[in-house]
């Protein structure tokens, strides 16, 4: 498979770079970034995805999460991988949260979206490959992590797989879009009417019926502008019930925003590096 | 002096905030960003002032520089400074590096710069005062950093000034001006064709003429794509003849991204606190 460099960046001793590439799974280019850091020139290291919120490209996370100083300590990768299939001839919605940067990480089996919406496929399945294929990353040591619909996408993700994933985080989730109006309307847009089709990405659900084999690291802004969408209370129920191993941490005065993000990344890397390295 | 709350967000238990005031200096308007570290709620703080370069707001380095978890962790504030008067009514080039967001840090004394471009006199005197009036700083306590035509601004000040900036240094500064096409246009445009008041905005002749009475840091990217606009080796060279105290370090592989300021804002950081605290 060919991969284009958009542009390369020395940062940290290591190397951010942007790569575009043709998918199989949407149909489209695609644009990631990855972060590699010094220690990939001696060998593979364990890689973190990182899936990023509604409205975002693969660039938001890379220059405001602050994520490479602390993947260039741990010596860890973290890829950052786009939220939709972009391009013309992609179907969209006027709303920002329906359609481009707001894939919501499944695989779309309704008209307009099937042709191109996959992007549970494309992150799970096809960047993998080629970010292993590629670079010097150990695809047998992947953690992911991601912010609001992409905490969502990250947990649902590692819930489904835990086998690729030995290690999962969020920063303010969507937690429970089955009963959100940051998950209905999607939901029955990519994937129908029939809730049941919706059940595989709900955390909430997941984490109910199934939960993780490892422990889950949840950090929620006690001021988020978005409580109401997120509910982290539904998750954090669903969590403790179940005896989930793991922290969800209410963080006093945070929002929505990357300065909340920012501020926890020491924590999720650190998390990762633990049980990748 | 009132002053116009627009946004706050917790940031590494404190707060970043942007604020809007009316600049007497300017006579416009003027947006700024300030992080204030927990610790202010217990007392003044050092205060750090990060100058940004072409094209910036007050956003850019707030946003991708990853300054605040460093200052948290030090307990100092940060200011992030606008680079220019804006509106309809301050005059503008079409080009990027002369007129709104490439102020220079200097006084404009020819039209049709001269009615608004007054940085100089809004950073030195005009920020602090009210910075200092509103929020928990220590105006005792300054340092000052900057990035290109910001690490220009940082030095220029801090050898005009030594008695109010108790530290300095700069990343990848426009170090001779003078002697650049990043300099010669945007000095005869605001200061008029007398090279004699250019003098005073050459951190290489003011390095040359008088130094810093403390050290000086300064990190230039090997790979920037502006070396020889920036010309390093001339400020390199009027420092050592000098015998200034201070390291000017050439970090190879590094260009002139915020993912090589990113890289190297710890050590910035640390530099400033320690000679802050």
């Amino acid at each position: 498979m060919s991969l284009e460099t958009l542009s390369e960046n020395r940062s940290f001793g290591g190397t951010q770079g942007v790569y575009r590439h043709r998918s199989e799974a949407t149909g489209t280019d695609m644009t990631f970034g990855l972060f590699l850091p010094e220690h990939a020139q001696h060998g593979r290291v364990p890689v973190l995805w990182y899936l990023s919120g509604l409205t975002c490209t693969h660039e938001n996370a890379m220059t405001k999460a602050a994520a490479q100083g602390w993947c260039a300590e741990a010596g860890i990768a973290i890829v950052f991988p786009d939220t939709s299939p972009r391009g013309e001839d992609v179907a969209d919605d006027e709303a920002y949260d329906l359609g481009k940067g707001a894939g919501f990480y499944v695989n779309a089996t309704q008209d307009p979206w099937k042709p191109h919406f996959r992007m549970w496929h494309y992150v799970v399945h096809e960047l993998p490959e080629l970010v292993g294929d590629t670079f010097a990353v150990d695809r047998d040591a992947m953690g992911i992590t991601g912010h609001s619909m992409g905490g969502h996408g990250a947990l649902t993700i590692a819930m489904t797989h835990p086998d690729r994933y030995r290690s999962v985080s969020a920063f303010a989730p969507i937690a429970n879009p089955t009963e959100s109006d940051w998950g209905r309307k999607q939901l029955t847009a990519y994937l129908g009417e029939d809730r049941d089709a919706w059940r595989a990405h709900d955390s909430t659900i997941l984490m109910t019926e199934r939960g993780y084999p490892g422990e889950v690291l949840i950090d929620q802004g006690g001021s988020d502008q978005f409580l109401d969408l997120l509910k982290p209370e539904a998750l954090a129920h669903a969590m403790m019930a179940r005896r989930q191993p793991g922290q969800f941490r209410m963080q006093p005065g945070y929002d929505h925003s990357y300065f909340f993000v920012q501020s926890f990344m020491a924590d999720h890397v650190l998390w990762h590096a633990e049980r990748l390295i």
